[in-house]
């Protein structure tokens, strides 16, 4: 756990928690919100007046930077509960580094460790009756960075807002999700922005899901921009290949979000002696596979959705059916993840963070 | 002039108006509002409520889609006075038709051409004393669009803001305009949004506009992703280039926003017999004009800058001076252009529309 030695955040507690008013069973991904939200402003060159507060609406100008030219930058973690009450979170290091090296690219302040994590500990320890305990359920954390200064000239803002929000989530995706691989619409461009949690990289995507959904599809898996020959990822997550016995999936470099739990499963995978190859992916060696039956798996890795099984892809106007092997290398790591997660295995690599 | 029949915008006005607190020979660009905005909720699958009312804050839950998937586009257009206090706009409908292609690349409704020009009109008739004639001066308009829907799962908005800002206006460059060509960084994909006036496009040119910056350039001339070998466009410019006596630009398409100042350019240019070629330009054919003394002009086009020359031009290390021709393209050019705007030469091509 995180120690401090003094606080520095101030804390607004809620008179009356809204959590009573919450159905746990039925809940929708990401549109319920916990008690408390922390919010820190960057003025002048530093981050100032860290302060947990109760959730409620920000008072901003419509000539907020933000608005214009969307400098903003954001994170997704979640918290899990173990039957004895403790709360984790899941190697969150490694998203305060990535939000950090988000805003370079968007020519944002970092956001200090020590803060982050203070901020963190502290909402947790406030809104923790919004984890529930047992698989899948988790509180799905948001950290995000936005430009507030007031100016419509296109230029960075000198003004940001820090912000943390907390929902409460079930499982992601449900049911059989079938993928489109892109060959019109790209995601992004080397030397652009895609390695980043940049907003604009996801307003982005909507308009070719929207294309692929009308058709039946739930995903697009994004290939280069350049000749749409190499497989990428998807919206919220990077994605793996099992040919015969082999996990193939992209390198991560401009173009790709360096996932958490891409990175996570490729070591579980590792230490199951499967065999892992990160290198570029083309789209016709996962079109022959499927042909010639040695496509075993495809499957989506996030921290939203955790580990989802792909079960046919379309491309160039063919819809080839992933042969139901119980999805077998899928489940596995995502069992063996969620355990780690959960506190239910031991957690070998030292990814666990506690919190409660 | 455009004709309602029955006003169907909400009009609150201020009860005392700002103007005389604003110093209008020291503006910098688009930092100050006037007195009034215009605001329209997207819900339930319909525009409502079109009000105009005071400048001021929005109250906007920090859950709201854009700040965290920038599904965002906007509009930059001009409003000019003559020395009869007659307002003019510069071919407004190309804007509104813009910001409809924009949007609907973004995933997001398209804004109705009556309600827009109504606003339009209705704004600056009442703020019309922010427009100052005399050549340069103008009122700056920024319709904008943004998803206002609670909820961080990365899917489409269901409601939205659509929103006007006036922001009074002096020239938007001082001084020489250097640049740089990319080599290593990019602004768009193909298949991507950056034909769109998406928010996201901005933000992301700030990381490295600013490398370019601290080395003594103003602006970068993005190239193509793939090979950086094509020239492309500015962060809010198209660019033209003059080899011996002829013009080049890029063509529009997937990555390049199709300007109207570029446009009108265009159409300026070709009256005057000046040959213009739309068709990739090499980076390599510059350089080598550049070299060999046929690189006689560069200059960019937009509606915040109107025509921008510039002076010199970076590639590989190498600082290329445009030798002093008195920029005469592109002063011509930015003559005829003013003159049109701002209602001092005929209007040959039927590009002003008269609003007050
Ligand atoms: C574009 C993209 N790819 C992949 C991922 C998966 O990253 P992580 O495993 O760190 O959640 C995400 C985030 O969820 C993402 O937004
Ligand atoms: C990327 C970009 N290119 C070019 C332009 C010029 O377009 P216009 O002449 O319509 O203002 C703009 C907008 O100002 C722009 O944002």
């Amino acid at each position: 756990m995180h120690q401090t030695t003094e606080s520095k955040i101030t804390v607004q507690k809620v008179k009356n928690s809204r959590i009573a008013q919450v159905d746990f069973k039925n809940l929708t991904f990401g549109n319920i919100f916990s008690d408390h939200m922390f919010e820190c402003d960057y003025i002048n060159g530093s981050w100032q007046n860290p302060t947990i507060k109760p959730y409620g609406p920000l008072t901003i100008s419509p000539g907020a930077k933000v608005f214009h030219y969307a400098q903003a930058v954001f994170e997704g973690m979640k918290a899990y509960k173990d039957d004895n009450g403790n709360v984790f979170l899941f190697r969150p290091e490694l998203n305060h580094e990535r939000i950090n090296k988000s805003s370079v690219r968007m020519a944002m302040p970092e956001f200090p460790k020590d803060i982050f994590f203070e901020a963190l500990e502290t909402l947790l320890q406030l809104d923790q009756e919004w984890i529930k305990p047992g698989m899948g359920n988790s509180l799905y954390i948001r950290p995000f960075s936005i430009a507030t200064q007031v100016g419509v000239s296109a230029s960075p803002s000198d003004q940001y807002k820090f912000m943390i929000l907390l929902s409460p989530a079930q499982a992601y995706y449900t049911g059989d999700v079938k993928v489109v691989i892109a060959q019109k619409y790209s995601r992004s461009a080397n030397g652009g922005v895609g390695f980043a949690k940049a907003a604009g990289n996801y307003g982005a995507q909507f308009f070719p899901t929207n294309l692929a959904k009308a058709e039946g599809f739930q995903q697009v898996i994004w290939t280069d921009a350049n000749e749409h020959k190499y497989l990428e990822e998807a919206g919220t997550m990077n994605v793996f290949f099992r040919i015969n016995d082999t996990l193939l999936t992209a390198p991560t470099g401009d173009r790709i979000l360096d996932g958490i739990t891409r990175k996570s499963v490729i070591d579980l995978a590792k230490r199951s002696h499967i065999k892992v190859e990160e290198r570029p992916v083309l789209v016709s060696e996962v079109v022959d596979a499927a042909k010639n039956g040695t496509l075993k798996e495809i499957f989506g890795a996030g921290t939203a959705a955790v580990i989802s099984p792909v079960s046919a892809f379309s491309y160039a106007n063919v819809t080839y059916n992933i042969p139901s092997n119980n999805h077998e290398y899928a489940l596995k790591l995502k069992k063996e993840l969620m355990d780690i997660q959960h506190n239910v295995a031991e957690d070998t690599f030292g990814w666990r963070h506690q919190v409660v």
